[in-house]
């Protein structure tokens, strides 16, 4: 690769290609492995334009709303171009003052080799090398945000109060128990494995956890764990839970909903029933997102990393080798397969 | 009537009795109208207790889930006892230092022509009578502080923001389409007539309105008043109006859950899909209740007055004479019978 000199870069590229709209689950086969031999990848003169080659990809449940042709407020993915997410990658050609190549950056890049950014993506360049980079995927990246804006910002949370987080040994989930922890709160997780509950108990700290595909029922289960009630809800799932939760929740209790993928491979969302409950018990319900936050990164990194270094923070990783890897890795977030946070390695640092 | 003297009080007490639990619609024949002949209603010596001849009642639409064995938090109404609600009355007997005889009061009362009333119920002491009496089961009253706190607390209103009320003519829903108007807002209510449409439109000023039971859907409906998005909307029925709602939102709305009228009465409360779009617009859902708001109720007071008298805020009421007539008032809150505040007169003042 020459990207920057007066010569046209041309590389070979693997790719990732989002094939078409998705109804349902997500197959593997939604998405296409290419690898483009004689691809140009240069910053054009007077362009702000920066090339990347990716180190880490982050398989994020978000993801599955850009599969929708019609996803909300998001724009969605394109047919024919390589599908898009929260990645690690090395500048390697800058025409942005603010990136130089040999800068490590992560924020928003193509699921392949060598990406073209754009200046409108969001790039942060990243300053602490004293910690894995796929971190930057994670717990210092968007799931951290979130986890942190999510239950301090949005949760307003207040020692001893009783928090329940569904998803809860996921990229946010294993965050925000750890916080509640440190915040002096009684904190409850679900999840959809034993494997993945033993980790919330024993290494995540959570008082206590429930499997939620082997319980009778949800109410019951939240019952049991929570007989005073629920203060707090970190709202990662959706449906039957958030049904069964807001039964339980207490007085001015507050949910934060950071995501509903128990909803995403649905064509018709499942209908909640027990909003009375809202009324009932004068709740808050908070659809939140880390990209209100990011310009409160620095304070949260000067939160976080002491963290890590004095292993107040415990981080569980699910990395899969290889780019050609990776729609199976996406794909398993949908069924659980993942233990902790989902990464791919596209290319060793 | 000789309460407070040294014979026990005998009175001929009219009562509007709760006779079982309710499913369903409420009727007529799930309350009877009895006569004690017979009853002792005196403040016994040393406690703080106070007689009242009750002069107005207000029909509300959270009285049906009183009609539940279990309603949530609260607590239901008892078979063979008369129910209660909120009221304006005439203090007769007193030995609670805050109340003297002749005192005009309002607050929790029973459905009779006397309540002897305990020292836990809410209970405010009358100061302003240049109004009708009957005003302090509504604008003055529990209705008025929900709208005003609703609206003004919860909201947190900005000028220029698409406010959308539901019930908009009711007793709640008319202030705070008004409230709205005076922040400078654009403000949109439905309503279940043409006449109530109207009167939104030509009497408080409503920018638009219409009638939910004669749009084809209610998506179609808030879209077309509405091309902007909603940033607040002011929930008082729930249901499927909430599912369009929650379609139209604007990103950051607000939504006030004040109530949830269409849901009252069924056994199980409908589904609302459309969750996600809390997720996507970063919408905050807040329940309330006015209780919470009492202790400024000076300061709503200092508010409210002078829009009445400079007839900033127009008020109305629907108002029915005699207790036995009362029932019939109160269930008609459920097929929408009623035009503005639902009031039943007990006495003349």
């Amino acid at each position: 690769m020459a990207a920057g000199s007066d010569k046209e870069a041309v590389v070979s590229n693997k790719q990732v290609i989002f094939k078409d709209y998705v109804t349902g689950f997500p197959r593997e086969s939604d998405m296409a492995i290419i690898t483009t031999g004689n691809q140009k990848l240069r910053v054009a003169p007077g362009s702000k334009d920066i090339v990347v080659k990716n180190l880490y990809l982050s398989c994020d449940p978000y993801m599955r709303l850009l599969m929708k042709s019609s996803s909300g407020i998001f724009s969605p993915y394109t047919p024919g171009s390589p599908i898009t997410g929260f990645g690690v990658g090395k500048v390697m050609d800058s025409g942005n003052p603010e990136f130089r190549a040999g800068d490590l950056v992560w924020g928003i890049t193509g699921w392949e080799q060598y990406s073209l950014l754009k200046l409108d993506r969001l790039l942060f360049k990243i300053q602490h090398t004293d910690v894995p980079l796929s971190y930057y995927t994670g717990i210092l990246g968007m799931p951290g945000v979130t986890a942190y804006a999510g239950f301090y910002e949005v949760c307003s949370p207040k020692k001893g109060e009783y928090v329940f987080v569904s998803a809860a040994s996921g990229a946010v989930g294993q965050f925000v128990g750890q916080f509640a922890k440190l915040m002096g709160c009684y904190v409850v997780g679900s999840a959809g494995t034993q494997e993945k509950v033993e980790l919330l108990k024993n290494k995540f700290g959570f008082d206590d956890a429930f499997n939620y595909k082997e319980e009778p029922g949800l109410n019951a289960a939240l019952k049991r764990c929570f007989p005073q009630g629920i203060d707090i809800y970190f709202e990662n799932v959706g449906g039957k839970m958030l049904d069964a939760v807001l039964l339980n929740m207490r007085i001015h209790g507050r949910i934060a909903v950071c995501g509903l993928i128990s909803q995403y491979n649905l064509a018709q969302p499942e209908g909640v029933h027990n909003l009375m409950e809202i009324l009932y018990k004068k709740v808050k319900v908070q659809g939140f997102a880390a990209s209100e936050y990011y310009p409160q990164y620095s304070k949260f990194l000067d939160f976080i990393l002491p963290c890590i270094r004095e292993g107040k923070i415990k981080y569980v990783e699910d990395i899969v080798e290889g780019l050609e890897n990776g729609p199976a890795a996406l794909i398993g977030l949908f069924s659980g397969r993942n233990v902790g946070k989902q990464v791919v390695v596209v290319s060793p640092e």
